[in-house]
């Protein structure tokens, strides 16, 4: 069994989405961004970085292992999913699943900051933020112009954009006149899969409440 | 041979450091930023992004890899360096090259934008990202207070996160006090591999140009 530790946010879905998809069995445990709960001592001790999302892999004694991206490769190595063992598609995986990390993710958090969160309005933070995510859109329209999804078969690289593109309306970016990333957009939401894996943790949370579950945090 | 087009910046030094530590034979092609020669039609068909390093397998059929991360695992894989093969030593090693790509690189690229390259003075922005910057460095150094190098073994994850460090000042953040941070920084630097990339491309460039060769682009 692998024990989750996440909060409803893109890069929590990555590694929910990804448990999903490939059919592990998982217990969530909810942490309270907004209490500082990731920033506990016990937490800590989880992820020194005190982000979410972790996960201990029970089967693998305990093994911890945080950063989302880190996790997306850990379970698809561990199940041979969603992740070419070797070659040019392998690599093609890797290289659009870092897009995200160190683009996607990076900058639509700054747009969100600047736009959502901070009470002092920027207009060259907010401008600088927003027009990056855009042209990053626009980089994964192109290429999905000639490809069904950002690399061979639908992989983690897909889940890790998609997590995060879903919620540009967030970031206050546009997806108008992008209409590859549309149509690739609205075919990762037809999964059930990963439906379910952007439920988390909050849905799961309420059954595991109905079913008195103690192992899940409340949020 | 291993084509790699790249530029003095941190993300082109996880590069050629990698190709360095590994003893792989490259050739380097400048790209000049100042110039855009990233935003051409002839880099955009290597990384449709226009970020530079990219790397080209002429061993492997001329695969294409793109986004330092990916290349510093394509390398490591090819080579079976610096990177386990299985288990949490190699989700270690990926983790904390993570760290990097999702934290300590656009974090410090964002300290860069703010601090140096921006004439309009945002303080908000300046001291949120220093102070992100300062967290992160904090996070490594606790770590290393326990271990010599980030994950088991020198890995690609040092080789990454040193390539940031290293240009703490250029990001107007200090690294005093951070005794185990400065330690590590310093073990790196001593590596006569890890100093040869660091000089990529320039210093190759100017050998390129004595020797006469035609492959390079010069800055």
């Amino acid at each position: 069994m692998i024990d989750l530790y996440t909060a409803a946010t893109p890069n929590g879905w990555k590694a929910s989405v990804a448990l999903e998809e490939m059919g592990l069995d998982y217990t969530v445990h909810s942490i309270n961004l907004m209490q500082g709960e990731q920033k506990k001592p016990e937490f800590l001790a989880l992820n020194p970085n005190g982000r979410i999302p972790v996960i201990v892999d029970g089967d693998a004694n305990g093994t911890i292992v945080f950063e989302s991206g880190a996790i997306m490769i850990y379970l698809a190595e561990k199940t041979g999913q969603f992740l070419p063992e070797s070659g040019p598609a392998r690599s093609q995986v890797l290289q659009w699943l870092m897009f995200q990390i160190g683009g996607v993710g990076p900058m639509m958090g700054q747009a969100n900051v600047f736009h959502r969160y901070l009470e002092e309005r920027i207009p060259t933070a907010i401008d600088r933020y927003q027009n990056e995510v855009r042209r990053l859109f626009t980089v994964l329209d192109s290429h999905l112009t000639d490809f069904e999804y950002l690399a061979g078969d639908y992989s983690i690289a897909d889940m890790a954009n998609w997590c995060w593109v879903r919620t540009y309306e967030w970031s206050g970016v546009s997806v108008d006149g992008l209409e590859h990333l549309q149509r690739w957009k609205n075919s990762i939401e037809a999964r059930p899969a990963a439906r379910r894996g952007v439920e988390v943790p909050n849905k799961i949370d309420k059954e595991a409440l109905l079913k008195g579950a103690k192992s899940v945090v409340t949020r």
